[in-house]
């Protein structure tokens, strides 16, 4: 597809083919006259997920921002396979990958337990990354975000 | 890529290969710490965009939906290309495109006006639709949607 | 009531008591499961208005902001008699009141009309601002919002 | 204040005045150009820890929705003491309070702790609530929940 110069990695619908999960309860406010979660609210998710995994591995992006440091979202894909409720417990797996000296992406997997426990896939995404001071200015990624990719990457 | 299975229509940069212009003023709820608007609103606009369309080619949204039709979305992708900013007056183009039996596309223009009065391509995306019943039962496009998606091809 | 500490004007449901007019049509993203537009989105809906106001006196929210100046929401009150549904043509009344050297109000109505075109209020509601550096310093109103709440008053 | 004729119940800063508490992590999504977060997300927190609250007392909200009852918003009111920003550890304090036959009211107080762990007051708010069918038609209030206002006022 033109145009989609940059989002390359695979958001698997596979549990295992993740490393870190964080889970949510939707909110009311989160649902539209359809009764299921707007399809607008995944980025969130996906947004709060990726916070608390970079604090998971010893870099909050509260951090990353102290010294002056932004990631702007450079694309987003999402898939929307089965919809979400409110009040249900999302468990969104995710999964760093493609990091090169400027951008780094993260596949998502959005699931909810069945009622015998099984995760239930309900929809995939992926989001490339930049970095750029606060001013805008690109800047290339921090060197231990390099390493965490050539890690998941092997 | 994987999992994309039906996104393919091109979301171009270029304001002539789009049929329908809606615009839209930033409300600042919309932006975030970074001081650009926030990327999950970008798929409000789109939403708002198409509804606004669906008016124009004298279908809309709402005689749909009296209809007992929804219209989920499938799959969803956004190129960031240059931030929106508090007030600016975003110009949102949009085009009906690969429109099956079961599925159409819409592919959006997000532009802002420069000194010159010329647009800024800000971001471009993609929304893949179906078409259910209000309870979830996929159905058929409407006839009148098949026969725009034929048109907007040829 | 304990706590309402400056929040005083009174939020009439009479169109006649308001001095200006916004129209905004509801998005699909603000309706609710209940299918309804969701009671945190009215906040929007004034903030709207309030910047379309201060654009209208000649002294837009963006000049505010360029010479350094944010006006917080202190307080917010809200009451909602009728709901609003999605693709509803809304009009927002606003007024100026109570205004101080460091604070003011707006009043707010929310209008959607009937079948015979006259306007049923649907929801009222006041919010209180005061003035502060982006640093959060406290600051004076600018003279011309006195002046301006001085003229409203009367 | 005219207008104000239901909300009734004080919003106390003090948090022992409070019965339950829940936490929320601030999110960027949260955030605006001020660099903290939008007033409007304050509804949602409410919302969100209510709904923890009901959960709480062995009365989902899920429960009463399967039910046929929805318990929309009536009334708000909230004060904006000192901002929440990204990633803030916010706790949420709630109390149930002037149960009538048809409307209930629900106090908030927001903190955060400082430095050394104390919780400092951030917001206050208060809500009031009727309960109706899903069609809108107005009902009293699920007998459990009078029973529960009753214990509260006393």
């Amino acid at each position: 597809m033109v145009g989609l110069v940059r989002l390359s990695i695979d958001p698997s619908a596979n549990p295992d083919d993740y490393d870190f999960v964080h889970r949510i309860r939707v909110r009311f406010v989160e649902t539209d006259a359809m009764g299921i979660v707007h399809h607008s609210n995944y980025l969130a998710y996906f947004e709060e997920s990726r916070v608390a995994y970079l604090r998971h591995v010893g870099h909050p992006f509260t951090a990353w921002r102290d010294e002056g440091l932004e990631s702007p979202v450079l694309e987003s894909y999402m898939r929307f396979r089965a919809p979400l409720r409110f009040d249900d417990l999302v468990d969104v797996r995710l999964r760093l990958g493609a990091v090169t000296r400027t951008t780094f992406q993260m596949a998502y997997l959005v699931t909810v337990d069945d009622a015998a426990g099984e995760p239930t896939a309900c929809a995939t995404g992926v989001t490339v990354h930049g970095c750029t001071t606060t001013a805008g200015r690109p800047m290339r990624l921090p060197s231990w975000l390099v390493e965490l990719g050539d890690r998941a990457d092997r």
